[in-house]
């Protein structure tokens, strides 16, 4: 052997276990979606580079896996969902009842410094609502993605939905005299103020002839400020999701295709990276797709949330479980008699069809050690087919009983011992 | 608008009915994949390139979507998943009971004409069971794969699994003095024989001093050529499977790194291309990984048995019966008093966190207006909230039958209804 070959840096391998976390992460993305009435869709995993350009500038080519395909295409793979998202929704939307609620779950690429929480892959949820321009439409995602934590064990004590209004700074700098450019430059700022020194943040306010005092005067009020902030946090309490939520002008969110209510998932405590964000896209669809569909939405990676869900007890236990159930089966068969094998293979096949879980062994082991073997799997059951055959008995492997009964009974022994199937 | 974006030639955008169609191939390849004691990992969608030229030469490139990053490596998005589990088994394979019986869903990638069944990115189920050579090891990973095809809803008239030994004819090569890249190419011209003209054949056995009425007569034998195969054979009838499985000494795999049972499923009457093959790759781990670890699987993509379910009626009866429970919510709430509007969106949250799948208007509109939305969208209920409130009414979309509750009583009366939740 030469080289040992090894995953690439930033990207990940799942064995099991990780394959359980993350599909249990994809699960309650899925089971909460559907409880909102969203529907699934997905994109391809590459698009052209100029659908990523389009939005967001030249200078994001630095961030992608980009090449030149064998047909001479510039091509990426897809380090967000939006742009794809806008190029299906402006394509189709005529075949679609409006509002459009859509979801999806996959796979994005960043070529970027690894740091933790932020591999150069990871999964992503995505949540749209097309086509709705009510503030219900905003405090419907937002409580979507309230019940997502929920769902996955985390409390009030645990996080807390930050919602504010774009418009509100919009406005402010209108009353300042600003205008085009330099209102996004200002939101810039807003966006940067937390990481940067006051005094470098004044100094940038002053360009503009802005006081840090006003601004910060601004971001200590309240959903007073925006009616339709007021109208999305009134609409969160009536769905008793209040103490979930806290206005914080501060949040205005980097990217500048924003146009209303935005917000941002963070953690209490753990001090890691935001957990989800989103907010409202009125003309993104239209600098895409070339169609007017107002839109909001929102994002949730995998990696930070499962470091918060590790970290934090009882989501913990959630996931443990998941992952346990999921690698252990229903039935372990256990041949105790040889020449019993074509009515074990055939008595698998039935349990199977009846839909339980089974393993069997593939060659011939002492009693003892399938016992052995079973107990460690995790199975919830042994049944022993021997010298008795038609008559089998049933383990059960945490309680350590057994009952005995024919095997034409066993589907029906099984279904009442597991209470499923 | 300058351009238009479209998706890539050969990729494919699923909006919402593909997506749920797609996900429930994935469905019933999860669901028999855990029958059979399977659990699923995931490897990463880019690998070094080499990962794939050290299995199948240097010529693989031209098929694949390669590229250099940013840090200067040879990368690939990946064609197959076999190089990866081989490198990912060897790296872990301490950690793994034996028989490991593992799965995967995922996406590829290869660059080749675009064509009916085979795009430049599908799925592929992949299905491998390492570390056991006996004969009832590729028995179980046959009786999967009949087994997802039953599952699916196709019986003895939609397919037949075609298994053959490849050894058979390693032993007849060396009865005819063959050797090492001599029975390579041996079994390439078997491989590739019913797609070749016969006087074609003819000359390129001619130069090993073989007949083709020598070769015939192999294929034309069945199972007692081969004790491996025999047991096999006889396994699968023990399970009752019999009847789906033919034995077809034609079939050797295109692939060089197989070196025992394969085998491959092919439809009755539609004259599609293989809907699924593999077999036992006993070295390959130890090519790749560096670790003796003798294997067994078989991979089944997207496409082409989408294909054949739409093709196929009970099949695709059972797919269209999932496409439409996909997209259906168990609640339409009606919001018959705009009055009551704090109302409803506290009931609609009961409603979720009871796991209901609920819409709810997002604006005023007319009831009426209100209940010909929640019957085309296929809804099960809708949920009347008005003046009567704490009354409300429960409708029957199909039944066209309505009954009143409490509020308070409202998730109980519902999992009555739906029966489930």
């Amino acid at each position: 052997m030469a080289t040992r070959f090894q995953v690439l840096p930033g990207f990940r391998d799942f064995y099991p276990d990780d394959c359980a976390a993350r599909n249990y992460v994809f699960d309650v993305w899925r089971k909460v979606s559907r409880r909102y009435g969203f529907v699934e869709y997905e994109g391809p995993m590459l698009e052209p580079t100029e659908l990523y350009t389009r939005k967001s500038g030249a200078e994001i080519v630095n961030q992608l896996f980009c090449f030149t395909d064998k047909g001479e295409r510039e091509v990426s793979l897809r380090p967000e969902l939006t742009p794809t998202l806008a190029r299906m929704a402006a394509a189709r939307h005529r075949d679609f009842r409006k509002p459009m609620r859509w979801f999806s779950i996959g796979q994005f690429f960043r070529y970027e410094r690894h740091q933790k929480g932020r591999g150069r892959e990871f999964y992503q949820f995505n949540c749209d609502l097309l086509g709705e321009t009510a503030a219900a439409a905003d405090a419907e995602l937002i409580a979507l993605a309230i019940d997502l934590m929920r769902e996955l064990g985390f409390t009030t004590e645990h996080f807390r939905l930050r919602v504010s209004d774009r418009n509100a700074w919009v406005r402010f700098a209108e009353s300042k005299g600003l205008e085009g450019d330099g209102i996004a430059s200002f939101l810039q700022i807003i966006d940067k103020m937390e990481r940067t020194p006051e005094e470098k943040t004044r100094e940038l306010l002053g360009v503009f002839g802005i006081t840090l005092e006003a601004v910060r005067k601004l971001i200590g009020s309240g959903a007073e400020v925006s009616p339709v902030l007021a109208e999305v946090v009134e609409n969160l309490q009536q769905r008793g999701l209040g103490d979930y939520v806290e206005v914080d002008l501060g949040i205005v969110r980097g990217l500048a295709y924003y146009t209303g209510i935005v917000f941002e998932i963070f953690d209490i405590g753990q001090g890691m990276r935001a957990i989800a964000g989103g907010g409202r896209y009125d003309q993104l669809v239209e600098l895409i797709g070339g169609v007017d569909l107002p839109a909001c939405g929102f994002a949730m990676g995998d990696m930070v949330i499962t470091d918060l869900i590790r970290a934090t007890s009882e989501p913990c236990r959630r996931l443990d479980e998941a992952i346990a159930a999921d690698g252990a089966v229903d039935v372990w068969l256990v041949l105790a008699d040889e020449t019993k094998q074509a009515e074990a293979l055939s008595l698998a096949q039935t349990l199977r069809d009846a839909g339980f879980r089974v393993a069997l062994p593939l060659t011939p082991a002492k009693v003892v050690k399938q016992f052995q073997q079973a107990e460690s799997s995790g199975a919830i059951t042994a049944v022993v087919v021997g010298s008795e055959f038609p008559e089998v008995a049933i383990k059960d492997l945490a309680k350590r009983t057994e009952t005995r009964c024919a095997a034409a009974a066993l589907v029906g022994a099984l279904r009442d011992l597991l209470g499923n199937s």
